[in-house]
């Protein structure tokens, strides 16, 4: 299976680490498509997302699993990698410390944990595929 | 017909106005999400990218006229706004006309037409709801 170095250029291999808001793709059970900005966290292997169980992109996924994610380097915004892929993992998250864990990646201390911890799940998404500019 | 105003709420309105990078969504021939960021202008009624007729979004919307674009608050990262809707005309830009105008709305003041000129054309897409944080 092809490793994320052989399908991410070197040159935007870095934008997979940045606590940057990111935009995630989805497509809706009526075959429209869904964008809404993301944080997200990148584990060397797959791209991993806080969600709930009960959210549209969740039920978007169980319909298609299909994930494409835009990232624009926020030093040079003509660059942007986009990397797409699909729904291999949902992780139950009760206690919500994965999004804790964003949060405090995104620039917030808190460790207090998200309200509807309960419902936290962690999507975790494969890199199929890369585009860049 | 609902206007823009019915749509998206007020405190969002705004951000249709602003020169900012947006993400847009569309379904690929096989049924897969693509997002890419572009540039876009609202025109009070629908939204205006520029494209060539023959890239991948271009077939994309041959195949599924769906079209999502997101767009973070520059402001305040918490809050966003996502217009959806679908393509509704596409005007030809052979002169490059359009893509020199949000050139220069995006901050370079040149006049020189883009290299692909020939194959510019306007992308205009309607705006049928919105989702918003």
């Amino acid at each position: 299976m092809p490793s994320v170095d052989d399908i991410v250029s070197a040159d935007r291999r870095h934008l997979l680490e940045l606590p940057v808001y990111a935009h995630l793709g989805t497509i809706r059970p009526n075959d429209t498509v869904q964008v809404n900005p993301m944080w997200f966290e990148f584990d060397g292997e797959h791209v991993r997302f806080t969600h709930t169980s009960y959210r549209q992109k969740y039920r978007n996924l169980q319909h298609n699993p299909s994930m494409s994610l835009s990232i624009i380097d926020p030093e040079h915004p003509f660059h942007y990698l986009e990397v797409a892929g699909r729904l291999v993992d949902v992780v139950p998250d009760p206690e919500g410390a994965f999004y804790v864990r964003l949060q405090n990646r995104y620039g917030n201390p808190s460790t207090t944990p998200p309200r509807d911890k309960e419902d936290r799940v962690v999507l975790v998404m494969s890199i199929d595929r890369a585009t860049q500019q």
